[in-house]
């Protein structure tokens, strides 16, 4: 399986280059010198990839392709798939080949797998928080600089949505805008005229009087900006379906279920690509001496 | 000022080069709809970058770099620099120009500048948790691939030192690099021959014979993994200054006190790169629209 | 002015990156052999940016940066702005520097400008043809690889809209897909769970029944393909403002406004980016040698 | 076969280096969103390459190096080859493999294929205009930015010859070089010291007294500018074979014939590549659905 | 003064580009940890940078946009001009700024400067051992990899004449193609076809009948491989003009009159950019330690 | 075997980029022209590599990939391995593949392997001439712009052994550093500051006092800049074992004997890198027509 079965969606391109830049950052120009001074040459290893701790998974075609591009003969046995939820020490993957290019590929695999999983993981536990109800959970463009197709890959993995994907492909009026453009109806006339037909409009609204103006102006969907559960369930009354309606602002694990229980359809969490702790990973190896060159 | 001036030690091009990828991530093909749309050509913002929650700042020479990528005419004035401790609320420095630019620049500064300063606080709170004594918080090769220069940096400024940058610059013999060379002293002898004299040798020991061993070969470090305070503690009394002792692995919040007061040189904390939460920072602005274009 | 100030909108990485390319592929390695031979190092030169036809100019920004590429002392006055219809023979900009920058970047700048002008004019021409009836002329995918975002802004300075920007922003099911997924609606389903809720969906439909087959599942828009005017006009009576309508296929000048008058909203056109030919343009040049170097 | 065989002495470095460009515009951050929610993954497809419109054909190594980029198991068969003309309705290659693959970078390889392809075409209209004649169509370089490579190696696919790659390659002393050198004689004894032994030097002549000045000094060409067929003639005459000459500006598949038969060597046309129509072209498709993912 | 300027005719995104790609080398992640950590931010510095050696001057604009690529406020004085020579002591530039970046960029500036200003000079040693007779000395393809285009400029500097740049911008015709071709004659005559008219072609002769063959087929230039100087001699008379003729192979400083003196048109000499020694540059400062920061 | 089988250590991703980058550099636009006209498509040819003089060979991972990297068919045997020394004459390598892919490769391939043998025969003399001693011979930073990984792996292989790779894996404080600082000691204290544990300090000394100094304050090593053999085995007396010494300045083969003789522990030769002749190498080729294409 290629990278981009095991990963798929994630542009192939997009994770050799990424794979590429996080291995030069590691190798440096002297490669790595623990392993090229003591392991000798021709020496077969093979490993376990394997979960310390409890996680939804995502990311194996791009550890896949981390061994892969220190050596191309190296074999990557995924056992689990991505956004698949495991329990604490399970095996994900089988790795063998070369001793030197699985002990020197390790890090920068777990780098990535660790981080996508840790946001997997994450998003898994805020849409379990609001299993039964109607909504989704989003991400945002707090996103790693560098790293946002991995991420936004990653909270799909979770069970979440992605959010648009940058400032390019969606129009989101936020206060600013309002503001200099005298008003939320003169800024979506504004913002129509230089979006296209396949691109969605959405409105920051602070109040209900702001939600009502956007709705007259027609737009896909409003961004309630730190309302309460109440004032939410108000909006979600008065749109009665004729917009997309996003919670958004100070959201947690604790406050998640009463929110999607307003009606919301949709709940954007930063934190699930800004602050989601890395998951737990490890690389069991067996290592065979081969001959000393 | 420079964003070298800014972020001292930061190489320039580095800086240079994440942020344009970071602006390219976002902008895409199209860039900044919305503003472009809405906001008139010619309008003039100014804004304070505050934080929201305490915490200790790092990467005002990136956030600086963003904006001036955008548009090299605006300017950007630091209140407080990398490395400072701040309450929430504070402000961090102002920025004023073009407003198109400062609202399509924004959410890129605040993802640097957040990340950054998210590791210096978390580096920061061990820090201080070990004050007093003679050991030092470092960090680990766990960092988030493409941005390990950006890590590293800001663990300095929250007050810790950095463990090796990658493979290349320092031998770190771990667990398979012993079973494969036949022992401690074998996996010395082989690494002194690859490394240089301007490169020092650490060995991971599990336990204290393989301490012995190491000292023996007059390894330059060793790394202690996952042992007690009490052994740590014997560890520390056994080499005598021979060598600099690193504690690693589950050292948390709560421990890491205990383990510094075993007399050990140094702690390492992956956290600090692979799960440290954002600081929570944003950018209020005054937006004055100019002439339609 | 600079050159994001000249071409709004298109990002001002892309425009440096194009450049620079373009000049890369001039240049090689040894530069303007024949401007190094024969122009004193220090001479000056102004010059005149002109139309030879009459057309739609796009593409200023791009032009002053390639000047600036070479030499970023060279001055470049635009006289006219994108998205401005110029008669034959008009002035666009005058350029004055160093003369060996300005005689180096010529032919690239030309390149560039005459290119999206051409685009921009064939687009107006088209939009011209539609006078009067409600809809818009867009763009397709059919663009010249590498320089996508620069042609669908040419497109846009001509008064065109731009159809999606790529396979990434916008959901569009052809028929092909249809086929696989067994019919439009399971299609439209399965895409649905993929797109988030800022992705607009578009379906090609070759008949009337499976028009109303995707108005059925609410798509956004329906690309009609190959229809017959009379089979549009029969469209747009069925589909009433439930989704944007979308004419493809063989549109030309001849045709487009007896399209236009079935009431469609969206008519999309290849040619205007794989087709258009190039709107002629020079420079004319006063060069005074300096000394002798 | 490799690119490198379709399309012969286009180096697969640009080829590789293009098509990557040409499929991060149109995969993005998020890749072929309608083909990743809607086939399923392990499909198979097959499809026909076929020119809809009669021309000659010029990029099949571009068009299969893009399938094989996104999946470098997918087999692309040429059953014509760069360079031959072909009628309307002809297959001109056959592929085969992953479904998502095939349908993710159709258009992309279209792109590449009808351009080229198009110049091509055009080029050998005005090759076969003048056939009988002695004279060879040249390019110019008014190509699209970054294409370069592409577009003069389609000139020779249809019958023409390249001129001088860009500014590094050849000298060509134009108008206002002569103006500061004071004079076509120094401006060709200043070139000649820049230049080297195997760079060729061309002067732009604008009336037959210039003609001979370049002649007195030993010119490998000029460049008549926008001379009459009958001054041309009359040019011919006078070099005698003593250089090559080349007719330059407005030439039209109308006029082509007449100023091939003063006996000229050379006649370049900028429209070969500034204003070649794409030439139409389409991939049938035949896709099998693989099982639900 | 630009790096352009000091450096004519070297194209400054080269230099750009290279400059870069050297300072990554030499700053790694870290940057300069000796400089960043004893010298006080703020602190001013001079220097002169002066040749420890006789030599000839070349790649100041190298040099300076080194400096500059640190610190765009350093000031870099030229004292002298590449392609001049100086006596050992000389001063060949003043550079003066930001303390830091002076010592930062030191190295690279020199091993820049050093290594062009080695070819420069040794060229310059081969052009002065030809004096007065009509020999022109040139380099060859075996230059570092990366750096032709300033190993050719170098040659240049140093009184020395170009070959061609690479396998694309001239026909050479070794000993091999002959061989497949079946001759010189085919062998001249397949190129000719695919060569445009702007492209000289020339032929390896190892003996006076290839060289008669050669002539028939009107060559540009013939390459004489490893004949004695009597064999040259006679080939010069057998050409009497009607091609340029090299000498090649074996050309030392002690030869190389002997071959001038035959009457040859150029020699080509591979060691002047394969095995030139560096020319000894220092860079003297004067440092002024700035307030503690 | 890989590139990184036969260059061991050698980062294979630094190994494909300088390999591209050198190929570009070479191929231009155009590709080889000469190649393409005469040799027929499908002709095959084997060659092989030889030593035209004796020395240390090194890099024959680069030029295998060099040859892959135009046609990945090429088979590329080794007969020699890195890091040994062979007799003129010697053949090195055997090549077989594409007779068009080997021609256009071999340049670029003999230009790495003989500049990076070149290195390793100059390291292996000095080595040779301090047989016997307990001294080592180091590199320096006085590299090749962009070369460096390559050069300091060609001094491994000749037997010498790496000083410091760049400005970021090791702290030297030379004279103007001290200046600034205060002392030498006042510069040590801020520099272990900045410098992690993994980081070794040396120190510049021009007199016993201040090596004396340095002591003191625990340095990992001293550099003896210019320093007579006498004045060196006094240093080597006063150190004692308690830090590395490391003569500098003006080692040449005549005199690095004497100064191993004094005990020194390393002697740093700024010509290995920057002033070594490359290693005469060739490629003798078979080549064997195909048919005509």
């Amino acid at each position: 399986m290629t990278a981009a079965d095991l990963s798929p969606g994630l542009p192939a391109t997009l994770i050799a280059r990424a794979v590429a830049a996080a291995l030069d950052e590691d190798l440096g120009l002297s490669g790595d010198i623990t392993t090229d001074g003591v392991i000798p040459a021709g020496s077969r290893a093979s490993g376990v990839l394997a979960a310390r701790r409890p996680g939804v998974i995502a990311g194996l075609g791009v550890a896949a392709a981390t061994f892969r591009h220190i050596d191309p003969t190296v074999t990557f046995e995924a056992v689990v798939a991505d956004g698949q939820s495991v329990p604490g020490g399970s095996v994900l993957a089988r790795v063998a080949g070369d001793a030197r290019a699985l002990l020197t590929a390790e890090r920068v695999a777990l780098n990535f797998l660790g981080r996508m999983s840790g946001i997997a993981t994450l998003t898994r536990r805020y849409v379990d928080a609001i299993a039964g109800t109607r909504a989704t959970i989003i991400d945002t463009r707090k996103t790693t600089p560098g790293l946002r197709a991995f991420e936004k890959y990653a909270v799909r993995a979770g069970g979440g949505m992605n959010h648009r994907t940058g400032l390019f492909d969606a129009v989101l009026i936020k206060d600013n805008h309002i503001v200099v453009a005298g008003g939320i109806g003169p800024a979506i006339t504004a913002a129509r005229k230089r979006a296209g037909h396949m691109v969605k409009i959405e409105v920051e609204a602070d109040t209900l009087a702001q939600l009502d103006e956007a709705l007259r102006h027609h737009v896909d969907a409003v961004m309630l900006d730190n309302m309460t559960p109440a004032e939410m369930a108000q909006a979600v009354r008065t749109v009665a379906g004729r917009a997309v309606l996003e919670a958004s602002g100070g959201v947690s694990l604790e406050t998640v279920r009463a929110i999607a229980e307003t009606g919301i359809d949709l709940i954007s969490v930063g934190a699930l690509t800004h602050s989601a702790p890395v998951l737990d990973l490890g690389l069991d190896f067996e290592v065979a001496a081969g001959p000393r060159a």
